[in-house]
């Protein structure tokens, strides 16, 4: 298994052009690889509630609907055009709940202009220093992803065979790299994540494309494939880690957990930091969506009619089932997770 | 809830007619209400094999199979005709392993005719001999399932949230028309069950045919459905029970009963009997279906190019994981199952 040096299609789908923001539509790839066209901050939040882009998708998508935003506010006077950019910044927040990474790309953003040393900026100064801050807070982000790859990648033996679940998105691609650089070879084993089928859709093309043939398996199949001895390992991203190390994920983590308890495989969930807001899991909101979504598959009825979907689309793992928490600090025990923050970087 | 007195319509859906047997595609129900037209006792094979029919499905198709190799057998003498008849319960006993509802349907039609007082029987005295057998091995599943279903139904509280994988079939209708019948108001939590969508499409609609409004969640939802305090109680059929209380029954089971261990539901797995020839789970053949259908939902493609599907058809359930075993003898704790054959029936 050899680096290819070409980058993952879904590394780099959101792109920021004059006039828009075009976002590569995660609900139908890899069948079609479409750009969703959004020429408003709201035009954005509308994707993103919408499920056009998902896990780290929504971070790279805020930052640039911050860049509509200020490009919108651009002929309003100052103090208003703040004001206009954090109402765009709100409105991007309330569009998905249970991740950080909205919430904190918003503040990063705002910090680094109108709410820190730019207060007064409008016009091409408020827009120059939105853009730069963006792509700041966007580079930061794939560092820090880079980091704990390769704290991941340290956690996994040459030959390893991984189960993950769902899209664990610049996680995974970040472990995946770092693994080849340090010359492992790996195998995956990928759950298709109904209803949007992350799995079989994102996860699984893109380790293709890094050189891999997955396994795909149905979401109901994890406990079958470890009983069965298909994995050695059991890695997901997670979208909240709170202080006291619960980890909240795409629903069907705490499923992997448990499967992965019972059969000594295991289970490693990736973060940049634990969220010093969360202390524990009931301080964490889990996004429901709407059932219809269980009902259909790619917009297809599977469902027969009279009945309702339920749809929560995370569910919480207590610390107990989790053996590890990787961050861009290193690797933690899930109830000591806190002491991330009395870790240096690097 | 009362009884409507009219039955579901997957509670008949395989009928011999003069020249043919037709079975209910399972594969399209409820979209479509198709029925698959078998001229003979391999067209039966064949559609069992292609799932055209599943849980109790291909034991009425195997008696049925078994009419049409008789009416096949009619112009052959004594003895050849036997011959041909054991031949076609070998072929039908071949389609599928794990469940050996096909096994014993074979074994009671035989031994009621050419193994047993009917050597020699050939022509019309054949046919209407497997005719009777098989239409008295029916018979008794159904009465065998209606006490089954009398026994689970008593472990049912009233007001009781259920949550069901897969497809129960009769021992599900039974048991809801025993609880109906005292009077007990039930809820229901069904998996979709992936790759076929039993549970969307066979279990829910039969459901909502015997006036419940089930809420649907995908296979990797049943951990969060239960941490959520969804359901009270989780209950499946099984195709297999071993004499040491092991559950096979349809992948997936084995994480709905991790979970419901994990949140202190009860877990009732429902069979007419343990099977007394499977001492334990190493002895039941755990079926391997094509990974293609895990690629797949409707016959339209789910997942990207590059990668393989694993789809081991059933998993095990260690007797640890499950409160009761209902038979139709009563309710025993999995680790005494065997007691099941001490008992009298009733």
């Amino acid at each position: 298994m050899t680096t290819t040096g070409k980058r993952p299609v879904l590394a780099d789908s959101v792109r920021i052009t004059g006039d828009a923001v075009e976002i590569l539509d995660r609900r139908v790839y890899p069948f079609e690889h479409r750009w969703v066209r959004c020429a408003t901050s709201e035009d954005v939040a509308v994707a993103i509630e919408r499920m056009v882009t998902q896990s780290s998708g929504p971070l790279f998508a805020t930052t640039a609907g911050l860049v509509l935003a200020a490009r919108e506010a651009r002929h309003e006077p100052p103090g208003r055009a703040a004001g206009r950019l954090r109402r765009s910044g709100e409105r991007l927040v309330a569009t998905r709940p249970t991740n950080n990474h909205i919430r904190d790309a918003v503040h990063a953003v705002l910090a680094a202009t109108v709410d820190g040393p730019l207060p007064e900026a409008s016009g091409d100064e408020l827009v120059d220093a939105v853009t730069r801050a963006a792509a700041e807070h966007d580079a930061a982000y794939r560092a820090r992803s880079a980091a704990l790859g390769g704290h991941a990648a340290a956690l996994l033996e040459d030959g390893a065979r991984v189960l993950t679940h769902c899209w664990a998105d610049a996680y995974l691609i970040a472990t995946v790299e770092a693994a080849q650089e340090a010359g492992k070879r790996l195998e995956f084993v990928c759950t298709e994540t109904r209803p949007y089928l992350q799995g079989a859709r994102l996860t699984a093309p893109t380790l293709v494309e890094m050189g891999y043939r997955p396994t795909l398996i149905t979401d109901g199949m994890v406990a079958a494939a470890l009983a069965d001895g298909l994995a050695d390992v059991a890695l997901t991203a997670a979208d909240r880690v709170t202080m006291d190390g619960h980890v909240v994920n795409k629903v069907g983590t705490l499923g992997v957990a448990l499967a992965a308890r019972a059969f000594d495989v295991p289970y490693y969930a990736l973060i940049q930091a634990p969220d010093p807001q969360a202390p524990t899991a009931g301080d964490v909101v889990i996004e429901h969506r709407d059932g219809e979504e269980v009902l259909h598959v790619l917009g297809a009825r599977t469902a027969g009619e009279g009945l309702t979907g339920y749809y929560p689309a995370f569910d919480a793992t207590p610390p107990h089932l989790v053996t590890r928490i990787v961050t861009e600090r290193g690797a933690f025990r899930a109830e000591r997770v806190a002491e991330h923050f009395d870790k240096e970087n690097g």
